[in-house]
């Protein structure tokens, strides 16, 4: 008998959940088990319009219920981040692997109690970022780690911008200090973060100096912001985040032999298809494109590997994979590195280990 | 009966002046009238070589029998940074107009007395940054001034680098501190510095604070470094230039509505064919690609441009422009200022006006 799915718990109705809910159906190892909101109106509601190949979902009106469920095996947490040391550690509590959009934690504190959590209770964490499991990162971390055509990592720039309205500014929980309370450097700054660290293979940066001048609204949320990492060993990466510009998702990455540079990194334009342009010291100036195809949207991809791990527990036994919580602490540690240089009046930051 | 060309002399035979004689030739208001290397069998050997439509220029053995040629109405002068002062001072002292080599000189203070001595003789001044001449750059800037699609200037980044081998790293005349002191920084920094000015319309940034570590060799000359440049109404530019990385000639530009990037802004990978990356309100995520036609090259459209200004002197008596010269001097500055705030330990620099 085929095994039995991860049974994923959605916690909220937020927009991006209905990405995920589509993620968790089209990935070949979850199933969309239940869905939650304070409303049970609203999730029911919400599990109507799904309408996927999966059977209807459960719906519940508390978060709670879903917590309390045995058959759920993991949870996916798209509430606002002020709300994730809470709902995670309960979650974990109740040994539910956990799935938690980004940012992970309005800070490294709360973070590590939420990683405790799932230490603790031997259940999976990763952070909801979805471009590192595209297949197109995959065949970039090759060129990169190719001596011969990448050489050494020399320098790294990355950019996440989009322009807010008017309305976004005013109401959106991205703009609120209780909810979302780093802003652009939370909601999309930690995807350029994560970019550099990814290109750098996770090492951290020896010290984060952010740049003068970001947008701060009047409750003191960041709304846009930019900051130069520089390693031990002289790379230096640079990151631009903001909600007042124009859509932007572009990565620079330059080493000693070879190059790459995309500007969709973080969401591909387009689902089953992605490129990027290499440099390379044998076809000078030109640029080649190179093209990765994928049966699988990334944010199935990401279901599908943390199902994969969350199977490996359920039903052999394995440690959860620490490789992500890793990743996750780290991008953390940089977000409030530059959160912290930026109120220091944008003095060097060093970063613990 | 049809105007007189432009009649060029050449002061040098580096490799760029092959680039720049040609492109003498091809635009049609100039002729390559001489060439002068210290050694005359040297500027024979460069003058046969060229072999243009043009007739065989004349060539001297010493730069100073061009500048006393009667015949030649402007130089174009590829030496050393470092003489840079010396003969095109020598040049505007003798009414030649100058079409001087980037970067301009090793500092501000040797840049101003070569402007004031153009200033004096009433003769033209440009520096040979070819990328501005491009028919794509005046697309870009069209689009830039469009309040509608582009919306308000947000950011800039930048980036020109390329890998120097070797024997480079250890005899070019870029890594000599009496010859080019201002290493990749002049060389290839310069075009980073005037693309982030030209972007915010040279206006000139109120800071400019330099990245940490920026490789410096044995003679304190820069092999790679980077900046950040803020200007007071909050905009936020970055550059990086190095000797060290895989080819990358990268510039991204953010304003609130649209935005537009390119892979290749200083030197084209084509002559006569140029493109750039848009984005735009109006068609998210994915972006569009403008391409621009030109019958001549970038560099003979600098020519074309330079030409028609000395013609404007020589027949009609008009002034001299000032646009390029101001525009100069602006990138001068800010390139002392990230050399300023390399040798202060990365301090934001105040840059004057």
């Amino acid at each position: 008998m085929a095994e039995t799915p991860v049974r994923f718990g959605v916690l909220g109705c937020a927009n991006i959940a209905r990405k995920m809910c589509r993620a968790i159906d089209l990935s070949p190892n979850s199933i969309l088990y239940a869905i939650a909101s304070r409303s049970l109106h609203k999730a029911s509601r919400f599990a109507e319009e799904t309408g996927f190949s999966s059977p209807v979902p459960k719906v519940y009106g508390s978060y709670e219920a879903v917590l309390d469920d045995h058959d759920v095996d993991a949870v996916y947490i798209p509430l606002p981040t002020g709300l994730h040391l809470r709902w995670a550690v309960l979650a974990a509590g109740k040994r539910k692997h956990v799935l938690l959009e980004k940012p992970a934690a309005l800070n490294l504190s709360e973070l590590d109690r939420i990683l405790e959590a799932c230490r603790s209770s031997g259940v999976q964490f990763m952070d909801a970022t979805m471009w590192v499991h595209n297949l197109r990162t995959a065949t970039m971390r090759g060129l990169l780690s190719d001596s011969e055509r990448f050489g050494q990592l020399k320098s790294i720039h990355s950019c996440f911008t989009y322009e807010a309205d008017r309305n976004f500014l005013q109401t959106n929980i991205r703009v609120k200090p209780e909810l979302d309370g780093l802003g652009a450097l939370g909601d999309i700054g930690w995807y350029c973060v994560q970019a550099l660290l990814w290109a750098a293979d996770y090492s951290l940066p020896k010290t984060i100096t952010a740049w003068p001048a970001p947008d701060i609204n009047a409750a003191g949320v960041i709304l846009s912001c930019g900051s130069c990492l520089r390693w031990e060993d002289g790379k230096i990466a640079t990151f631009y985040c903001s909600f007042l510009a124009n859509l932007s998702m572009d990565l620079i990455v330059l080493g000693s032999k070879g190059s790459f540079r995309l500007n969709d990194f973080a969401v591909p334009f387009r689902e089953n298809v992605a490129s990027f342009h290499v440099g390379s010291q044998f076809r000078v100036p030109i640029l080649s494109e190179e093209t990765v195809a994928s049966d699988l949207p990334q944010e199935a991809l990401m279901i599908r590997e943390f199902s994969g791990l969350v199977l490996g527990i359920r039903e052999n036994g394995l440690e959860p994979e620490r490789k992500w919580p890793a990743i996750c602490r780290k991008t953390q540690m940089v977000v409030d590195a530059v959160k912290a240089s930026i109120e220091m009046g944008f003095q060097p930051v060093e970063v613990g280990t």
